[in-house]
């Protein structure tokens, strides 16, 4: 069974086949089974992950830091790296050559779009991509699959619609690029006419085929989809008019999550702001607390362990 | 011997008697063995613990994780949470539900009363109060009462007193209600008029029946009590004008000091700043660096194994 | 064989000896072995080291961290300590006498020079300084020495060559006294006028009667080095009109680079910001990317471990 992740980036999922996925989350699901009866082991010991997080995100960093010692590695946590070397002027190759000498592994988040590709170029050991400006967010994308794939088993067939600010949220780039592997899957965007979905991940979408939709309103559609993904306004990405003028475009509530098939899941990668009323999080559709956040541990340890360990 | 803590909130400690006090003593000081002899062991391997820290609070947070990873336990260390997701107007509930998917348990410090409570409502692990504004220091509380069970033995028929900014000291509130589990206890209050003890407090002790007086100067007190427990006044919880009225209303130097009896102790919860001079620390009753806060280490190490593991 | 790091404080270098030293390094080479091997293993298991940072600084802190749980042991985090319990008024002794109740050890960096020493004072555990404003790097310098020393074998008849901001840079201090102990070194500092080697370490090496220079140009000194020592200049430590006077007085390019000998290192403890032009990296002098950095988690797991155990 190929290790494709084994000693490898992760900055982009574009180099990911059906295969190389089917492995991750079949040792996503094992993992799964040790959390639940133990915790985890301690086949990452000896290991060391560094998170260089230049942008704020606790969740994230939290993922990744549960996960790893989840294995039995260890951790540099760093946080808010605009607090160190950065401010001394360090490029980025620098900084990837610094750390890639400590750790084995680097977990790199950025505001701009390229950086961790950059960062990547330079460091001796495997970068993954926590998020990089407006560009992707691969592991986010890997969960969200590994839960659509955990209800629905064969990937093929669903219709998936994403609404919100589909022009600066990464984890829809990500998801999108992987539902492509997929032939007969639908997607339809639906976003405030300012913040489309980027031209790169249509150009994309295109070049593999895949039909999808772009629209402006959701309720007509809402009645056929099995994946509702809900995004939420990226305001750190965007002047404050623009943010006044779009927020609260979409608002899922109960009664327009009721109007969805029984058999269809809600998703939202948090933190949720009011896009999603709170009644909506004991609906039986809702999965983005009850299993999208635990699934990112359990896909996050999987490609711990997989890029560290050939096995 | 049952474990009244295992997988439940510590929030407040109200609901705890004196056998489970006992019990989680008894645990302590088995702990505290251990330590010495050999740093620690491995019985939390696998469980993480998340500290959420919405408020500074270097010495709590470096208690709790020195704690779990001494029993080989994992840590997500979030320090300044208002660097996080916070900052993107998530609220508490959600990211209760969120971290306690990640972690085994939430160790939680928030400048607001009832922030933490409000937490452990949604939280699916365990959530320990790590001081909620000017509510509750449940761990902090017991770590004194543990400093003054070693010394004394019996907690029945001592004299604690209180001096300081008792109106916005969380581990005064703790502590005293644990002392009131103790049928015999004399306690007094001695606050500038300003920031006498909360109404809250005093309604439950008067409830429990316990003895206790309040006063605004301590000196004839002192010669009688078998505690002395002196506060710092809560700067970031006042007003300016509040703070330069009651700094340094109370000063204990050694003259005062020594007036106590040979057999009393002197304790703090730290930081100091000019409440106690330097020359006090040598004194044999200052108990505040000497044993209070290793006991801090031990007694958390505690409540984490109790709250983790049934035996 | 003598481990005279045992239990000991490490706030400067001048108390060890060329024995100790050798004995450092032997460590720091086996420990190579094993983490090139298996990345680590456990023989600090139980032991938690704190890193106190009042200064930012990712890559020290990194490094320390990496060091501690390749060994097995346990870490307090704390990055930024002006977060902490610094604001609220307490003195470095007090946070000395906590922290070393709750640690095996604690590992420092203050902008003020003395700071760390002061804190050794009062910690009932060793203390590593991890810079102390314009004073010492002790594991900085002991991580160049060995580099040198990797390369050289035999640390006498050597020829080094600092340059750049000579007054404000701590290592140059660390390395330099750590240089004296081999009598027939040879050490050329090169600075501009404004920022010369300080003159406490002036001092130091005439007492030890070390053969040096010191000078405002490299270019003629530069063909008879062996080591070649590049420095930042330290801007946080400096007003900004010294700064910009003095920033870019040397930059060394490949051209100078290529004019040094064949067998020559050409070292930078790094941030470095425009001081060595990018095309030096790729030169086979080049060793500060390539070996010094990982040199440094080499020597401090050694240093961890020579403290914190005896054999």
């Amino acid at each position: 069974m190929k290790n494709s992740f084994y000693k490898k980036h992760l900055v982009d999922i574009t180099h990911l086949n059906i295969e190389d996925i089917r492995i991750l989350f079949k040792r996503a699901s094992e993992i799964k089974k040790i959390v639940e009866l133990k915790g985890g082991d301690n086949r990452l010991q000896g290991k060391i992950m560094a998170t260089l997080f230049y942008e704020p995100s606790s969740r994230t960093f939290s993922s990744f830091v549960t996960a790893m010692q989840r294995l039995g590695g260890g951790i540099i946590p760093l946080f808010s790296m605009f607090n160190s070397s950065a401010v001394k002027g360090e490029t980025l190759e620098d900084t990837a050559r610094v750390f890639s000498s400590y750790a084995d592994l680097l977990v790199v988040r950025h505001p701009e779009l390229g950086s961790v590709r950059q960062m990547a170029r330079y460091s001796s050991v495997p970068v993954v991509n926590a998020g990089d400006g407006i560009g992707d967010h691969p592991t986010q994308g890997l969960t969200d699959l590994y839960t659509i794939q955990q209800k629905f088993g064969d990937l093929n067939k669903l219709h998936v619609l994403f609404i919100g600010d589909l022009g600066h949220y990464r984890p829809v780039n990500s998801l999108s690029k992987l539902l492509s592997l997929y032939p007969q899957i639908r997607i339809s965007f639906v976003s405030p006419k300012e913040v489309p979905i980027q031209d790169g991940l249509k150009k994309y979408l295109v070049s593999k085929k895949v039909k999808f939709i772009e629209a402006n309103s959701f309720e007509n559609i809402l009645a056929n989809v099995d994946v509702l993904y809900v995004t939420r306004v990226k305001k750190e990405y965007m002047t404050e008019s623009l943010y006044h003028k779009i927020k609260g475009s979409y608002v899922l509530t109960n009664i327009f999550a009721n109007s969805m098939k029984n058999n269809s899941i809600i998703m939202h990668c948090l933190p949720r702001i009011d896009e999603i009323s709170h009644d909506v999080d004991s609906n039986s559709r809702a999965v983005y607390f009850s299993q999208q956040v635990r699934n990112g541990m359990y896909v996050r340890m999987a490609i711990l362990d997989m890029i560290l360990r050939k096995n």
